[in-house]
């Protein structure tokens, strides 16, 4: 296989691990700490998972190991979306089990949750295991999205491991993924199977963080890929002097990464969606707040910019909210009636008469490629594929409507040219940072630390992230810790509760101190590209989130 | 002026130098090889450049340096889009010129071109120049695409600088302006004003290249932003295993840099322009042979996959090349009429009736959306913007209806699900690449060495890229040695023949070997971010290009 210099070379980077586990095993003791409870909704919580509710806080420390010395095999599945630093996750646990017992031995489930179902799988060797090392991606044994939900699931998975002898399972994923690895921890203790289940916090958009999660894994080095390049356009219109950037980031519902970039590159407009939604902007005030700073910037003879737009914004404008659930909702029960229609004419009249006249009314508004998008194919459970529209082209249309309007009016004299850009893949897969290649080398060794020492229900934490990686605290805490009930189709579930950007929360206050500022100055920051070598100012570097989260 | 961490730490970086030039200056000589000729046409050229045609090569060697020791004044401009190391040739410039003599100044003139014409301009200062060291952008006086042509100009050119008492104009630009560069040396040669001009070959493009001129600057840094970004999404397609992707990058008309990209990241497929041409392939040809890879990857269970497209593909097509030939022609003597209309249709119509039969046949027979980008403003010499044209949009959906009726007749079952990304704006303002950093630097402090020993009408080159820069050859080549006749408006003009990629050239031949075996299998390369720190062989490397064309 030909590779790479940088894959090459980054084989031989050694993840630094925290202080307390760079032990032997047989030194490393697991501490318990209080007793836990549900962030809210405890008695029905505890309902739910009444042999893993109410467990305790878990942090290791030197000393006396209590664990047993058996053999033990492990599974482990990659779920969701592609994060920088899932390999590390299975490398760090691969070391942890190998060093524990070389008997000890690593399956990996293909493809995501379905390759425990269908018992797909291979079997880890150091051989292969070596390939992946600090790599990016998650081709190691692939992701998939298939969810584990189902006592039918449930009951195939306990067969599939009791086939191989499997004493625990290790599910990297989201807030959904880990919400599902808790109840399929319950079911195990219920059933007296004695296969434990472990998590790990993993997804780029940076929304699952709560006082347990101080980051999830991939959001470090996702964003410094997404800042590099808004930094190299940054750079690019200050020179070129004669385009407006319109960015749009990935990560889903929450702004985080839009955030994140912007405190990284200081852009002249970043939208955060959780204030769209609080303030209840429509379409209208949101092109108003880009076209000021257009025209501020136009008044100074700068006729370019760069704005970052969240890829969620439009799901928290009340009004296409409101539109996409009246969609979602019509296709749901009309889409064969509505795919039958050929014509946007006829699609539109079938809008009209189906549609609140508010909701057609907003859909009219919409430029018509926009129009186009939101009748495109649905995503598998029906609902419009909010991550396919061009949020970014909807808002140079509508700034570019404003400052017609603006210029008839005599109050605007400025030139207007936008380009637009999306950065979402580029930045799922990129070789970890140093910082990611760490936290994940360190939760999956730290994983099974906890597996070692029988816990289940249970994810893995790395704690003091701000600090250098001697400081970091690993442990482990309950799952159910994290969970409230919330309404998901109808019904009332219990889940990790997905964290949107907090308006009273740090990093978003240092950013709203200072938008102002760059919203009509040129106050660009560069970043450049992710170094993992060189002066530690730049290759250890983590998030300015963290940063002001925790300093 | 808060700075990022990298940027910081860029500016201690010391670009390298040539062993030639880093003795002491009065211990360089300047070492004159034969006589020149004009690649082609020369009795013409001779006659347009009586004063500089025929100019004799300069290589500098250790030696006794013949300059005189009198004070110089020396001003540079910025002309045409942004590529890595623009900063880097200035700063180089003016550590030559001050190391001369303490006394000679470097004047800036702002915003392109320009800026001479406007006589605006800056003197540079040790600390304005040191917070410019090593980083992206041209934002270090701005750059600008006034073309310097005409008598006019000329005349005015001479005033300005003779107010300035200026010696030396060194020109940074592309081909077009390294041939105004000696269109302005004959000029000033021809008014015995004592006015030396120096060029220097930029260009992310690559397609300012010949026998003088192994690379322009910046391909190799932002060839290897685009590799950076085109392998994780590599890594992304291999790791959910559920899209093809299509990347355009630019290049303009050459597709240097796609197929640069290709020698990195060994996608699925790459589209050569050149290629296109010379096989007189049309939209079909180009679409079944992308198709095809989709199809034998599927029957692999492998339903994704990379393509890389290069900017300027469509020109190349013909029947497209005859359609945007005719809409360029029909705008620049119908252009109100055809404004005043307001639909679509309206326009169709008028198209019809005024385009060929085959050309109007080709329009309609593509994408909406593309039709509609035909038809956009056009650019500032009323041709066709085909940078904003969306080709990428435009391969997927005509490799979709393909495969849709190799489906229907039972050839093809996989799926296809594609997404398209367009790179371009990331990467011409990137911190220069090690590479890019010392050429540059090299380039600059070279041109200062031709202006010392008394040249003009020279271009400052550095040759034997592919070795470590100790065994660079510094010199300079008379810009006449590089020209021939061409149709511009329909007059001749003497110009640098833009270098497109040679089908009978060491890197598309390496590329044309290896592309089935890419084709239907999976074999990418992650190259990752571009490094400044590290391992040698991460840090110090340069194009695939250049190695495969010098090894």
């Amino acid at each position: 296989m030909e590779l790479s210099p940088l894959q090459k070379e980054r084989y031989n980077y050694a993840p630094k691990l925290p202080e307390m586990l760079k032990h032997q095993i047989a030194e490393i003791e697991a501490v318990e700490g209080k007793a836990t409870e549900s962030v809210s909704d405890q008695e029905e919580i505890k309902a739910l998972f009444p042999n893993t509710y109410g467990m305790k806080e878990v942090t290791f420390k030197k000393g006396k190991s209590s664990a047993k010395n058996s053999t033990l095999r492990v599974g482990v599945i990659l779920s969701g979306g592609q994060a920088p630093g899932g390999h590390n996750v299975i490398t760090g646990l691969y070391d942890a089990l190998k060093k524990t017992n070389k008997d000890n031995e690593l399956f990996g489930f293909k493809n995501g949750p379905s390759g425990l179902l269908d018992d797909d799988y291979l079997v880890f060797t150091d051989e292969y295991i070596d390939s992946y090392r600090n790599t990016g991606g998650f081709d190691i044994i692939g992701s998939g999205r298939t969810k584990l939900e189902t006592e039918e699931q449930f009951a195939i998975a306990e067969k599939v491991c009791q086939k191989h002898s499997i004493n625990a399972i290790v599910i990297i994923g989201g807030d959904d993924s880990n919400t599902n690895a808790a109840v399929l921890a319950e079911y195990f203790a219920a059933h007296k199977c004695g296969i434990q289940v472990i998590g790990c916090p993993k997804t780029i958009d940076g929304d699952l963080k709560n006082d347990v999660i101080e980051t999830s894994f991939g959001f470090d080095t996702a964003t410094k890929t997404y800042s590099e390049l808004i930094g190299n356009i940054e750079r690019d219109a200050n020179s070129a002097k004669k385009y407006w950037h319109f960015v749009k980031v990935m990560g889903r519902s929450a702004s985080h990464i839009a955030l994140e970039c912007a405190l990284e590159t200081q852009p002249n407009v970043c939208l955060i969606s959780e204030e769209v939604e609080s303030k209840q902007m429509s379409l209208s005030d949101i092109a108003d707040q880009v076209a000021s700073s257009v025209v501020k910037r136009s008044e100074k003879g700068d006729n370019f910019g760069v704005v970052i737009i969240p890829e969620g914004l439009i799901e928290f404008v009340p009004e296409v909210k409101s539109l996409i659930s009246e969609l979602n909702d019509l296709m749901a029960i009309k889409e064969k009636e509505f795919t039958a229609l050929n014509t946007l004419d006829e699609k539109k009249a079938f809008l009209n008469a189906n549609l609140t006249s508010e909701s057609y009314e907003t859909y009219s508004f919409l430029p018509l490629d926009i129009q186009a998008q939101l009748l495109m194919d649905r995503d598998p459970h029906g609902n419009v594929q909010v991550s396919r529209i061009e949020t970014e082209k909807l808002i140079i249309s509508l700034v570019d409507s404003k400052l017609k309007r603006l210029k008839k009016d005599g109050k605007y004299s400025g030139k207007f040219s936008a380009l637009n850009h999306f950065f979402g893949y580029e930045g799922r897969c990129a070789f970890p940072s140093n910082f990611d290649a760490d936290y994940c080398y360190s939760l999956g060794y730290n994983a099974f630390m906890l597996i070692l020492n029988g816990y289940t229900g249970y994810l893995s934490t790395i704690k003091n992230l701000s600090k250098s990686s001697d400081n970091w605290v690993a442990g482990g805490i309950p799952i159910t810790k994290m969970m409230n009930l919330e309404q998901r189709h109808g019904k009332k579930k219990p889940v990790i509760r997905k964290a949107l950007v907090e308006l009273d929360g740090k990093p978003f206050r240092y950013f709203a101190q200072h938008r102002d500022e760059w919203s009509e100055n040129t106050r660009y920051l560069y970043p450049g590209a992710i170094q993992y070598y060189g002066p530690s100012s730049v290759c250890d570097i983590t998030t300015r989130t963290l940063e002001l989260e925790q300093n």
